[in-house]
């Protein structure tokens, strides 16, 4: 997607030795790339969210563990760089997804051809999460054009958290399709959450506002509210996994959204490629929650009056906090699930990857 | 309630024809008392919600009145008075409630005897509102007490907003049964949502504090996942209005608890002093929904690096930003309504106050 008048993927190789990324941290108060050149580096990035969204840590963590091979290609190191990039963020699976396809790739080559081989696989995947977040952009935006036909009025979506291009490669999951149904000519306007802690909403509010989509900034107490009083038509967001049955692992207060969704007639999807999609779940959702640190709810980044980017604590330490990160919508609560081969209600799901289908 | 070593309510006169009030606006960060002398004084003190919670702008309403009788007791400034007042807040009744009461009182009386008895009138509400939210806490700590012999361990509840003794002239609604259990022995704790734009959590956090009550502060979002895992034993909210079959408005966020607790087997529970219900709301829960700055939402308060109090604007100028600032919560999600008079479904409700039976 463009930043002012460049292109710009949310990750892209620098030669064949680094990475550049968006600070996502800095975000929106200010757009700065950074250049991570160690696994190190990208793992520290990855836990901090400066490099965010289930599908982007799949690729960035394929981009450090090439880096790793570049350090160091030996067996032991591939071992080792695995495991603690797998254990930077927990919850999403993309992470592990790539990690185990670019560990299945090289672990029968010898040490020699490892690093370059990974960093082609990198390259592979990333671009690969591009063509599928198109794919699921155009089967949502045919969604979201068919809904706009039954209102006969400008569409009205909710989303939590962020699930544009700055959580994927390019171009986004939940907000590709509204990308793609905004530039078709459907009229739309975006509720916002601002997705507390950490405020990913500001990120979707500064990528819808880039590309001209109409939206709202609410708090993450609102939609209920919108919903009783008819001011949404769907509710549309990413995820960071999903079962084999559709459970869906999403930013903490999915799940209310669509408890409200439900209370109130309305259409409840979820837009996913299919790495996010976890066919080892196929009974219970067991899936770690992530608790992340009590200063991302303590403390918040602003402009001050003076101009400058001030972070100021807002709760005070003597405090007990918590900060679970996701939370599990129940299959039954979605109404569909939109990847890049179709929309599928949850018990469908599986017959659009049949490949995944359970030998037996 | 005590801060410090020292006794205060949230609202109290200053000889006759001042009141002191604590100004909400300035916790947790700093604690303030400021001195009104005006019935603008006072509009202007909630407006900004320097004071806040529906019996306490009641109560706040009372005194503004008896102000404004000192300035000019005529029947035009009563009517006026009466008017630009209730205007401050329009969600909550009890502002309604409390000017009715007065006006009701002072129209028959000459001009040359309402200021004087709109102070003691305004004393006397008052002193009923801490009664009834005594009477309120009884009932609740039987409530508490009851379900923590169910549980065999630390009861869990989670609270919404600040319905503490700073919402009221003291001891709180919802929190009133919260303080007479813990004293009475309920081990008990209480997760706290932050409530956002305005961070009323951050009050009941304080509160909370200052009596010793263990309690975890929350995201908004994340009630609904510490249901799902079995830390949530029941939801306990004051409200800004019931309606007479038990409709409950609250701030902004309370209906998605409640839909939470309901798909989580949970009990919720509302806590109100009689004044807070609207006898007057028989059918459809017509109440106008407040719209607040939506500065409320972009500028947050705390402490920077330096040590200074300081507001950050978190938001972009030119981002599109709603607050709406209460929703409602429909009586089929309500366990049981908490007054002064005891515990009712909300079929129910109507039975413990028959004196507000329709006549005919």
């Amino acid at each position: 997607m463009k930043v002012g008048n460049t292109h710009y993927r949310s990750v892209w190789p620098i030669g064949d030795d680094a990475v550049g990324v968006i600070d996502q941290t800095r975000l929106p108060h200010a757009f700065a790339t950074r250049t991570l050149t160690t696994a190190d580096d990208v793992l520290a990035a990855i836990k901090t969210m400066a490099v965010r969204g289930a599908p982007l840590i799949g690729v960035a963590g394929a981009y450090a563990l090439a880096l790793a091979m570049r350090e160091d290609a030996s067996d032991t190191n591939l071992t080792t760089a695995h495991q603690r990039l797998n254990a930077a963020r927990p919850t999403a699976v993309n992470l592990r997804w790539a990690l185990d396809r670019m560990s299945a790739l090289l672990t029968p080559l010898s040490p020699a051809q490892r690093a370059h081989t990974a960093w082609l696989e990198a390259a592979c995947i990333a671009d690969e999460d591009v063509a599928l977040n198109q794919s699921i952009g155009r089967n949502a935006a045919v969604l979201l054009q068919a809904m706009h036909a039954d209102v006969k009025r400008p569409l009205q979506l909710l989303t939590h958290c962020n699930a544009g291009w700055l959580a994927t490669v390019d171009f986004g999951t939940a907000l590709s399709g509204i990308y793609q149904a905004h530039d078709a000519g459907v009229p739309l306007h975006v509720w916002v959450d601002e997705t507390r802690p950490r405020n990913q909403g500001l990120l979707t509010a500064w990528e819808l506002a880039a590309h001209g989509v109409p939206h709202t900034l609410i708090v993450d107490s609102a939609g209920g509210h919108l919903m009783q009083r008819g001011d949404v038509d769907l509710v549309l967001v990413g995820a960071d996994r999903v079962s084999a049955r559709g459970d869906v692992a999403n930013k903490i207060g999915t799940y209310m959204k669509a408890l409200a969704a439900r209370d109130n007639g309305l259409p409840f999807f979820v837009a996913v490629p299919s790495p996010t999609i976890d066919w080892s779940l196929r009974d219970q959702m067991n899936v770690p929650i992530e608790e992340r640190s009590v200063d991302e709810v303590s403390r918040l980044t602003g402009i001050a009056a003076s101009g400058n980017i001030t972070t100021v604590r807002v709760v005070d330490q003597s405090t007990t906090v918590a900060n679970p990160a996701f939370d599990i919508t129940p299959a039954r609560l979605v109404t569909g699930i939109i990847t890049e081969r179709g929309i599928a209600a949850p018990p469908d799901l599986a017959a659009l990857f049949p490949e995944f289908r359970p030998a037996g």
